[in-house]
This record gives C-alpha cells, sequence and structure tokens, in this order.
C-alpha cells in the first residue's frame, strides 16, 4: 500500500478546515516529540499534526484523508510503549489532547461521558471528588481516556474490578471514511448486533478515532488499606499469591515489586520509601464500605502472608502514607528508564499461578545473556511488566541480545499459556510476536475485520494486525 | 444465496463420520422440537439434527458444510426468545446439548472450563457447592451456557455484578470453515489484537460455534438478603430506583413486577407468594460478606422507599423465604404463556432512569390498542422484558395489533436512547427492529464481519443482521 504524501493543496484544504492556524502543524513546526512515544524506539514525523477540536473536525479530516489515501494517526499524550501513536507512513496526525471537557455526570445512571483526550488523572480527581469511582488505574495517569480504551489498559485494580472494557458503556466513533458511528450507550445491557464498541476497545486506533466516551462509575469506596508486605525473596512472595486467590479475599490491588525497583524510585523521587531493606515485597490493597469489612479481608491476608514467609507485614491506613507508597510505585517506569540508556519493555500476562514460574524464567535469562532485567507488576492479575535494559552495550550486542531476550520471554509466555501483552497494546514494536502467537485463523480474521472497517487501510495503518 | 439441501450422500458421510446412528437424526426421527425455540412464533424443520460429542465433531460437520454449502443452525435448550436457534434455512442442526461436561474448576485463577451444554442451574450448583459465584442469573435456568454466551444474557444480578460478557474469559469456537480457534484464555487482562472473544459473546450463533468456555468466577457471597416492597402504583415503584441509585446503594437486583404477573405465577406454581395484596413491587436482594455490610445497604434502602411511598419493607432472611420469591418470579414467563393463546415479547433496554417513562408508555398502548401486555423486569438495569398477548384476537386482527405495538415500542425505546434487545438478542424476529434502529454504518460494520468469518454465509444464515 503506498499513500500520499501531504502536499501544498492538501495543507490549504485542511487549513481552510481548521480556520484556525494554529492548530495546524507543518514543517518546522512540528515537534520531534510527534515522531515517537514513550518508549521511543520507533520514529517518524509526520507531515502535518491537526489539534482538532470537534467530532465534526475529525470527521472531515478523515474523509478527505479517505478520498484521497492519505495514511492517518491518532494521538493522544503519546505516553503509550509499543509505537501505536508513531506515523510510520508519515501523512497527518490527529491530536485529541484539545477535545479535553467532561460533559456529562449522570449520578442516575452512574455514567460519566467525556470527551477523549481528557487525562485519567482527571477523571480520577472529578469522580472522586463527586464522591464517584472509575476503577481502572494504570500506573501511567497522564494517558488519556481513549488512549487507555485503545490498549483497554488494565492498571492496578484488575484484581478486583476488571479492565477498561468493564467500564465503557458507550462510544461516539469516527470512522475511516469519516462516518460518525454510536456504539452502546448509557444501557447496562446490550444483546443488538455484534458489539463494535468491543472491537473498538482494545484496537489501538486501527478501526475508528474515539470522540466520546461513555464511562461506567461506581460509588466510591468509604476505606481503603494498604499493606506493605516484606519478603526474603521474590520467589516466596510471588507464590503467596495464589494462597491469597485461593484463600478466596479478592485484594483491590496486588503489586510485586524488588528492591531494585524501590531504590530506583526512591533516587528519582528523592523520597524514602517506608522500607527497602528486603529484597522483594507484595503491596495489597484492599477497599469497601466499612472499616469491619476491609479490617477482616485484610487479617486474613496478613496471616496467609505470615505463613507463607513474610518478614513482616507493614498498615499503611492514612491517605498520607499510602499516597506515598503508591507514588512510588507510579515512578517504577520512569525511575527504570532514568537509570538506563535506553530500553525495552515486555508486557505479557500469564494465568495468575505461572506468575512465579515467569519470573524465575527473567532471572535465568538475566543471568544467561549477562544483561540487565528490571521487572514489577500485578501479580494478582498476572500481568508483567518486564524492562530490558540496554546500559553501555554497544548497537549491535543491544539488538542481538534483545531480540534473543524478547524470543525466549514471548516463547516461554505462550507455554504457560498467556498472551503478548495485557494492557501496552500491539502497536508496531510487537507486531512480529502477535502474529507468530496466534494462531493463524485468528490473525486472517484480524486482518479481514480490519479491511471490514478501512478498506483502504489509511487508519494508522501498519499496526496490529497488519 | 441458495444452500444445498441434505441428501442421500451427505447423510450416509455424516452418519460415517458420527458412527453413532442414535446420535444422527432425520425424517421422522426429528422431533417437532427441533423447527423452533421457546417462543415458537418461528418454525422450519431442519433436514438433519446431529448430536455432537466433541469438538472434532463439530469441526468436521462444519468443513463438510462449508465445502457442500449447507446451512448449519447450532442450538443448545432452545430455550431462546427470537428465532436464533430456528433452522429457517433448513440443512443441518448441530446440537450442543450432549456437550455437557463441567471440564475444570481452576481455584488458583479463579476459572470454571466448561463444554457449551452445560445448563445455567448446573454451573450455579455446581460452583456454589465449592464455595464459589457464577454471577449472571438469567431467569430461564435451563438454558445452556453457550446459548447465554450466544446472546450474552444478563439476568437478575446484571445491576451489581454486570453481564455474561463480562465472566467470559476464554472461548473455543470452531469458525464455520471447520478450523479450531482459541480466543482469550485464564488471563485476567488482555491487549493482544482485536477481541475476537468479545465478538463471539452475542453474535447468536452466527460467527462461530462455541465448543469450550472459561468462565470468571467469584468468591460466593457469605450473606444475602432478599426486601419485597409493596407499592401502591408501578409508577411510584419504579420512580423509586433512580433514588436507590443516586443513594449509591448497590443492590444485587432490582425487580419490578405487578400483581397480575404475581397472581399468575401463583397460579402456574400452586403456591401463594409472601404478599399479593399491592399492584406493583419492587424485589430487591443485597450480598456480602457480613451481617454488618448487608444490613447496612438494606436499612438505608427501605428507609428511601418508604419516603418515596412504599407501603411496607418485607425482609427475606431465609433460603427458604427467598426462594419462595425469587422462583415465583423465575415463572413469570411460563405463568403469563400458559395465561394466553400466543404471545411474542419485546426485551428493549433504556437509561435505568427512563424505566418509569417507558412503562407508562406500554400502559397508554395497553389502553390505546385494547391488547392485553404484561410486562415484568430488570428495573435497576433498564432491561424491561414485555409481553404482547393475543389471547382470542383473530389472526389477521392479531398481526395487526402486534406489529403496530411493537413499532411503537421500539420507536419509543429509540427516542429514550434505548436499545432494542438487553438480552434476548435479534434472531430472526427482531431483524427488522435492528436494522431500523442502527445507523447505515453500523449495520454495513455488521454485515462486513459476518462476511470475515463467514463468507459462504452458511452457519445460522438469516439472522441478526443478515
Amino acid at each position: 500500500m503506498t499513500y500520499k504524501n501531504v502536499d501544498k493543496k492538501d495543507l490549504e484544504y485542511i487549513v481552510s478546515l481548521i480556520n484556525d492556524e494554529e492548530r495546524v502543524l507543518f514543517g518546522e513546526n512540528i515537534s520531534e516529540d510527534y515522531s515517537h512515544d514513550e518508549l521511543g524506539a520507533v520514529k517518524k514525523m509526520p507531515d502535518v499534526v491537526i489539534k482538532v477540536s470537534s467530532t465534526e473536525e475529525v470527521s472531515k479530516i478523515m474523509k478527505y484523508a479517505y478520498d484521497n489515501s492519505i495514511a492517518v494517526t491518532p494521538r493522544g499524550s503519546g505516553t503509550g510503549l509499543v509505537g501505536a501513536a508513531v506515523p510510520i507512513h508519515g501523512g497527518i496526525i490527529i491530536d485529541l489532547t484539545l477535545m479535553n471537557q467532561i460533559l456529562e455526570l449522570d449520578d442516575e445512571n452512574l455514567t460519566l461521558t467525556v470527551e477523549p483526550g481528557v487525562l485519567l488523572m482527571e477523571i480520577a480527581k472529578f469522580v472522586e471528588d463527586n464522591d464517584f469511582f472509575y476503577p481502572p488505574d494504570p500506573g501511567e495517569k497522564t494517558a488519556t481516556i481513549a488512549g487507555n480504551i485503545n490498549t483497554n489498559a488494565g492498571g492496578m485494580r484488575a484484581v478486583k474490578y476488571g479492565v477498561t472494557r468493564d467500564y465503557v458503556r458507550g462510544l461516539e466513533v469516527v470512522l475511516p471514511n469519516g462516518e460518525v458511528i454510536e456504539v452502546g450507550g448509557k444501557v447496562v445491557k446490550n444483546s443488538s448486533g455484534y458489539s463494535i464498541k468491543d472491537l473498538i476497545v482494545g484496537s489501538e486506533g486501527t478501526l475508528g478515532i474515539i470522540t466520546k466516551a461513555i464511562l461506567k462509575l461506581l460509588p466510591l469506596p468509604k476505606k481503603k488499606i494498604s499493606l506493605l508486605v516484606p519478603f526474603e525473596n521474590l520467589d516466596t512472595a510471588i507464590e503467596t499469591v495464589p494462597k491469597i486467590i485461593k484463600s478466596k479475599s479478592i485484594p483491590t490491588a496486588v503489586e510485586f515489586m524488588q528492591r531494585e525497583a524501590i531504590v530506583a524510585a526512591e533516587k528519582f523521587l528523592g523520597k524514602a520509601f517506608p522500607d527497602s531493606q528486603s529484597d522483594a515485597y507484595l503491596l495489597l490493597t484492599f477497599d469497601g464500605n466499612s472499616e469491619e469489612e476491609v479490617e477482616k479481608a485484610y487479617d486474613n491476608v496478613a496471616k496467609i502472608c505470615i505463613e507463607a514467609g513474610a518478614i513482616d507485614v507493614l498498615i499503611s491506613d492514612t491517605e498520607e502514607r499510602q499516597e506515598g507508597i503508591w507514588s512510588a510505585r507510579g515512578a517504577f517506569l520512569e525511575a527504570i528508564k532514568s537509570s538506563t540508556t535506553e530500553m525495552d519493555e515486555v508486557d505479557v500476562v500469564v494465568p495468575r499461578n505461572k506468575v512465579a514460574v515467569f519470573v524465575k524464567f527473567i532471572h535465568e535469562l538475566e543471568n544467561k545473556f549477562d544483561i540487565r532485567i528490571r521487572s514489577f507488576g500485578h501479580a494478582g492479575d498476572g500481568n508483567l511488566h518486564i524492562y530490558i535494559l540496554r546500559d553501555d552495550l554497544d548497537e549491535t550486542t543491544w539488538n542481538k541480545k534483545l531480540n534473543e531476550v524478547m524470543d525466549c520471554m514471548y516463547k516461554e509466555a505462550s507455554n504457560l499459556n498467556g498472551l503478548v501483552s495485557g494492557e501496552h497494546g500491539i502497536g508496531y514494536a510487537k507486531k512480529s510476536y502477535l502474529s507468530t502467537s496466534l494462531d493463524k485463523e485468528s490473525l486472517n480474521l484480524m486482518k479481514a475485520i480490519k479491511l471490514s472497517f478501512d478498506p483502504k487501510n489509511i487508519l494508522n495503518p501498519g499496526k496490529v494486525c497488519q
């Protein structure tokens, strides 16, 4: 497939359409930031960046791009890690960050209607100020909500509350040909034809551009508590998790972390973590509506941890102490990134009783390939975030080792009935791993679905399954 | 599209494939039951019924049917209400009820793996015996799990726990061409390409045949209580529901019912309901892990009900009393059906604060068209079950009134931002209402998706969007 480059005539049309020169960037006015995402390994500059302000603008641009075979890549905050927002075929970037209004809180239907560019942290604050709760809680709080929907992000609280998909009730979507559709709505149940909404969720901007989202809210739990549980080693820590699940306690979150990550975060944030003496930690949260309810749950889990070999159980029941711990957890990615020259990531998900096996395997790889690997992640839901660090390796050695290590990891994940990505998506960087892990028929179905939405393959081309 | 009839040669091949004559029915051996579903308005006999016993058999039959352009309709218990399991083009029925084994309870991953023909009531009993909980709870307990997945059934507990989609972690699916794919798995998070799993959920047997399902379980709540709340009239009852939701109490279920339905159920079951003096009732359930937690929630709601005009609040805290009430609720459909000569149903879903408006509208229609209409349903999630009764109307008058009443209802649902079906699906009977309520682009996408899975359109043809 070849795409038309954006020429002078196209640009004139776009400028006349947008009628606000400050929102159309081209040539030297385009910041280098638009050429990459957070991880930055894939780079390509667009021909033009359009900072859209309405669904109508998105629709008109898509129609024009479709008619003229110009590649279009939608973009939010650019916090992705797999190159999904990188315009690898050039063309147009539609930047949705100006469409950032919270449109409606409906307290009779428990829904929040938002524009695509609202940030996750803005949603969290807004709903909590109104005594509501939007459960998905990925580490990257500056991501846009449409970015989260496009990767079906899960975050910390998936153990108890599920993932973004579970909280998307309805969407307004601009299709590649510029038509605008609404899927789902404020309704709780829906059996009215195939779920196009659920196809859009997790489609990484390849099937349509989300211009509005109706999210499901819950009442805000009244009580929350965190436990920080030090262990002598990571194996013991992680092997405790299936015991917790088996006991029928459902914590809100169960994260695992190693001292290295904590020390890096302390350094990065300039703040001390409550404890960094032990090799490995579990960090758990419990929430509920009464003191008794939460106490009962964590009491039981604390006992299980001690029986399983925990050194101690540190309880954080004030907002301040919890904030301290979780902000360190939120800084892990940045802290690790700042500790090395370059890195790549793996975001596999395995059944949750296989996390210990997988983490042991990572440590073997670290020794075998003599390369620094850092991992942390969601022990409670089987989703691991693993970072392979370049440090001072030369280009050739780095590329060779990186490929070998990644191949090993994806193979092992597959052996354990795991999948390529838990929440970061496939984008551009993980395409080869997706195509080797899926059966041929599933991959062909995905390609056919893409063509159903986008026969000319102009919307975010070269991503996911293409 | 024309389909090949099953001839002698085809039959010989099928018999050789199945190698068990008792599982291949043809000619006079086919029970009339296979020509219709629970509602029975759409009828057509298949050429052959194959009672399959394995994924391999399903795969081989589909491959043969695909190569020879024979229409295939999958069928579970036949409890559907929209003709989705009726072989309107004849051909083969694949009956999945013999594939009825519970394969695995995995208490470390909180999953249950089942064959497609396991009944909903068997799953409920099995998991509860093991102290687990499968939340979806549609009224029809003899439905198969694959039937529930195919309509994305919701049931009573959707208010708090969501619908079937939210509990399907993974599926094994035989595609129209006979290929077998696995989608999802035991993993909690998944961002590995488009969600084919979520396309299959709710696709009413048109995209693939489900031969195995991995379901998500929860720990069984330790405490459950039901409230039966009589009101002087239905409007007052239903208008109370948004007040309950607004108070941030989340009941497990909120059903509304009228005296007529209760009296019919009493007659049908030969058992008295705890109260049938009032015109209208709300039936609520609360669950949780401690007495205090549940008490606190229902105390608050009981007060709201009284303030909103409830005559009384009857608390059922023993298993026996709750069973009595809920079994009456479960018998409403059968009871109404047995009170008339013929009926048709509407299963719209509206935003939950629009239920009162919609129910008032139904009562106006009842008067305007002078036809008996009964309704009950899920006040807490906006999903209404409405039955239009023929009684002693002649054929012409019945068809005329039925069409007019239905047109009015679907138009009103659409005006209220509702959808055609909350959980019964589209099947054959509701196709015209789906196609008029959807925008052209969404309908075209559905048709294109169908073709991606089934280019020869042999699997359950003539349903949903075709």
